[in-house]
């Protein structure tokens, strides 16, 4: 059962309320472990979505993009709903009705305001870098003030926000399970591949454990 | 360049144009490979979205749900726009500007409808289970008509939709080319783990390649 209520009646998970989580903890960590998010929101009486990355800084997560994205614009002017999932298996019952997949959800619901400060702005985009490479910023081409001037940081608050998680084996109904087919969870994980070094980089090391994040080895 | 035109102006790709995709070859495939959409869609003048499992059978996308659920019914009332991604791989370049990310996304305009037809409705279950096991529907225990009915099947037209696509190297600015850093791409691939066959399963040998579904090898 979750520890902490529902932050909203909009949030509370309905359907199988067993697999609704609202504390920070479990949210942060389901955000964190996501490398890109789905924005929805309104605009002109229509409803637009895209998928973007994101990252997170305490209770915010973070999305930017081109300041010319005449979206970003749009996505400010209202309020948006946030959505990202993990797939972790695929669950395979005796009958089809009972199959289910493993997962972990996100859903948050808010509005997205503009992060104009530069040197905030500056500090957001190392955490950003931070998130797929520790270490890794201050070896950098240094921001110039123009690509900053040139980049929409936007920021929604994790307050209203609801996780959904399934895990686990299968579930199917009592007077099936001496059916005669296999019944079981494939689990299904991000890796990464072998690491592609720029053929016109002067350094031809990767660093160990680069772009390992999110991903359960490699 | 894309090799078909846009269907209609919203679904134009305007950043990066040369991303933008509008072929059903290319948007059938994305849509294939990805295991759970994003459906956004207005109810009560409040956007929403709710991650979901999805499959394709010709030129639609279908979702399911129980019947009870409140935001699939909401979701045929009025407009959707479904949006799903898939991250290929972490491009890593010598300045943060131009750090980057390997991705296919697709994003559909439309309206869902509800499938009623028990025929349909259980051909299509069929066609559901087939993206993730081949051969596997006839060995399953039948759907009853009780199943049939508690269960919501709705589809989407892929009419109106765009796919953007990133692939390739790390694109850095001519006078960075020299910056000592290591740049270059973090290959992302989605695979599977040990099959978990159930422990009251009386067939204990999964199939083989069950699940390879939409992983690069396993």
């Amino acid at each position: 059962m979750p520890t902490s209520p529902a932050p909203s009646e909009r949030t509370r998970i309905r359907r199988l309320p067993d697999r609704g989580h609202y504390d920070a903890d479990t949210l942060y960590s389901i955000i964190d472990a996501a490398m890109v998010c789905n924005v929805a929101f309104q605009s002109n009486g229509t409803v637009h979505a895209l998928p973007t990355l994101h990252w997170r800084d305490g209770g915010y997560l973070y999305i930017h993009g081109a300041k010319a994205s005449r979206m970003l614009k749009a996505l400010t002017a209202g309020e948006a709903c946030v959505t990202l999932s993990l797939v972790d298996g695929l669950v395979f019952a005796r009958s089809a009705f009972h199959h289910s997949m493993n997962y972990r959800a996100v859903v948050i619901y808010g509005r997205f305001e503009a992060v104009d400060d530069p040197g905030e702005k500056t500090r957001l985009f190392h955490r950003l870098i931070d998130k797929f490479a520790a270490d890794r910023w201050d070896a950098l081409r240094p921001m110039t003030e123009k690509e900053l001037n040139a980049t929409t940081l936007l920021r929604i608050p994790l307050t209203e926000a609801s996780a959904k998680i399934r895990s686990g084996g299968v579930k199917d109904d009592d007077e099936d399970m001496q059916w005669p087919v296999w019944a079981g969870v494939v689990p299904i994980k991000s890796v990464r591949g072998e690491v592609q070094t720029d053929p016109e980089c002067v350094v031809r090391d990767a660093p160990p454990g680069i772009g390992s994040f999110g991903t359960t080895h490699g």
